[in-house]
């Protein structure tokens, strides 16, 4: 019985570059912070070298360790999870100040947090939210570069390749392959691949829908969408103007909703992994924008927690469309991750918009944002609606409609 | 041929237990910073339960990695050592001002930075040296509690057990046997440890010499004490009253010297492992407490970086005696750590002063430190002089002299 092998140093090596080049796309005399779990050394060590090359002035690492965090949830006081230190909080509005560039690591086991009562979670949370306020803005208006990359670590691969010797290595695989890593020049897979994704974006983006109606088991639910909504797709430009890609992978076109205008019902169709706990088989319920009531057959009071994080967890700030047939979902794989899982399946997140999705979003204040129906929260949590048996259809101003996907895939 | 066994969860248990309750002592509510390299993982996790078993609100680990480390200082533009992020100092301050207590796990390879310019690196320490002055004081001074323990890691053992395969478990066995791991109770034996310190360090106080004379091969050197020196040892109340004990291990009583009296020459018994780099048979000549020649067979350029790292470097700010006939120094270990390696030899440290060796200083502003004798510096370095074949005098005020050490060892 053969076994699949752990990635080589030229791997990390290239998977490095990818992440440094294509990613968070360095500029000479930039800085970069990378947050990554100390089991990701290895590919860090990579990065790092990957960055300087690049010309990169400093880079930070931000190291964790999942081991040592699960002991402070389970063995900190109470109390202490609601507070955030000043000295992190200026960390990060400061190198956003300066136009570093921040690329994370994912490398979660789903399950971390199992166990941990749940308001530990939730105060963590809602403490480094409202903490990160500023910092969040910064990101999620593209004001600097940032992108997400995952790495594989023993316990998340065991999630995916439960039993198997070879499960890290296993992960790896499916990571590179989710990631062209398996194209012989991956620099030029990803500029076609980012180029096809902008195209349906802008393809989008002149239909000017009104709104979305999504019909699938499960899921009755039309989202409106503001007027000045654009759609996004594969890489975009940060404000001095220089090409990033947030994720990677990446398969989704994205626009955002009108807060105020969600009707009906969705049904999860992946697993969630919300902050170390798992959330599934889960129904939302809107009315005017608003959940009004969540079910979930497993995770309950994580979704809760989630919904009860601040008034607009509870509503729509991002609508992603992602074909059935689609790589990472044609690998038949669940990854357990949001990187990876939202990037097989049509998705919504709860909580705040990305301001680069209306038309000078990102130039505009908080209030204008939330008249032209950006929704405002310190949480951004994608879930996973999308299925063979979902279809979408577009409706224009004047009330006509026609298919956008049939059975998860696209007919535009 | 039998191998040494790596420690055991137990022992990293117990290790770790010391470090929180004798180290850095604890106290409910407290915050711990721990600083260590990412291969110290393992010890770390037992730290950080000790930590909130003792009743910690929160343990920040400031994690680092020798290896990125190291690409940072052969990669990065040169001009950007010269730099240290503001919010870096102020998450030292902010953490001191908060009376959070800081553990060092030092496991640093004596030759990291080998072959790297030797200008990035005092750049490097000159730059974190100016931002961290406020932080030092704060240290200097016992204001907080703070405490250096160690971990075994791959590259030093190597340096330490060259070519063994366990060299990792040896080193593990060293520091254990240095920290009186090794005793059944090793509370009770740091009980009695510090309590002989804190005995042999009055004795020394009560001398009130003004001067010592050091004569041994290669040293001919007198150092003029100030009137309110006083000698320390073992454990010490911070400005709250709680005791701690900064160095694990420790065997040494130690005061301050007047930074204007040094005179004549001092050779270097043991290598001195600065900055990722070793300096070894060295000597320096004094002349008005000022180091005005200073020659190294090896390490030339780094000595030279650190006598000008700035006005105070090149003058003695601390006075060590330790006995031959010492545990660490017994073992017949080089351990190419100043952790150990002065705690095997008698020593000088070049650099700042401890306010707390002059009576009533931590509450003395600088000036006032400063005409009491005490040295003030960016930097403190220890280095060993002592051997078997040391002997040292205390003069009285009045010229009358007598015996300290003779061949290395106490004879008061």
């Amino acid at each position: 019985m053969s076994m699949i092998s752990m990635p080589t140093e030229a791997d990390f090596s290239r998977y490095a570059e990818l992440a440094v080049k294509k990613g968070v796309n360095i500029q000479p005399g930039q800085q970069l912070e990378v947050r990554a779990d100390i089991s990701q050394a290895p590919l860090v060590r990579h990065v790092v070298k990957a960055a300087y090359a690049a010309g990169a002035k400093q880079v930070f690492v931000n190291w964790s360790d999942e081991e040592t965090s699960k002991i402070r949830y389970f063995d900190a006081p109470a109390d202490s999870f609601k507070e955030f230190p000043d000295w992190l909080k200026a960390r990060f509005e400061q190198l956003a100040e300066e136009k570093t560039a921040f690329l994370s690591i994912v490398s979660d086991d789903p399950d971390a947090l199992n166990g941990v009562e749940s308001s530990r979670i939730s105060d963590a949370n809602r403490a480094a939210g409202q903490a990160l306020a500023k910092w969040r803005q910064y990101v999620m208006s593209d004001n600097v570069s940032w992108s997400i990359v995952a790495g594989a670590s023993e316990a998340w691969a065991q999630k995916v390749f439960p039993g198997r010797e070879d499960a890290v290595a296993a992960l790896w695989q499916a990571i590179f392959a989710a990631t062209r890593m398996d194209q012989e020049d991956v620099v030029a897979a990803w500029d076609t691949h980012d180029q096809s994704l902008r195209s349906r974006a802008k393809l989008l983006t002149e239909k000017k829908y009104a709104k979305l109606h999504y019909t699938a088991p499960g899921t009755e639910l039309t989202i409106g969408l503001p007027k000045k909504h654009v759609f996004l797709g594969g890489g975009g430009p940060n404000a001095d103007g220089i090409d990033f890609i947030a994720n990677m992978p990446t398969e989704e076109v994205f626009t955002l909703a009108d807060k105020d205008s969600v009707e009906g019902h969705v049904s999860s169709t992946k697993p969630l992994s919300y902050s170390g706990n798992l959330i599934d088989e889960f129904t939302l319920w809107f009315e005017g924008g608003k959940v009004i009531k969540a079910e979930a057959k497993k995770g309950q009071a994580a979704l809760d927690e989630l919904l009860n994080m601040d008034e607009g967890a509870r509503r729509i700030g991002e609508v992603a469309l992602v074909p059935d047939d689609s790589p990472i979902s044609n690998s038949g794989l669940l990854f357990y991750n949001t990187l990876f899982d939202e990037n097989a399946s049509c998705h919504l997140a709860l909580g705040r918009a990305y301001s680069t999705c209306l038309e000078g979003g990102p130039s505009m204040s908080q209030d204008e944002l939330a008249e032209n129906g950006a929704n405002d929260s310190m949480t951004h949590v994608d879930f996973m609606i999308g299925s063979a048996e979902m279809n979408i259809d577009g409706e224009q101003e004047d009330g006509t409609r026609e298919a956008i996907m049939r059975d998860g895939n696209w007919v535009i």
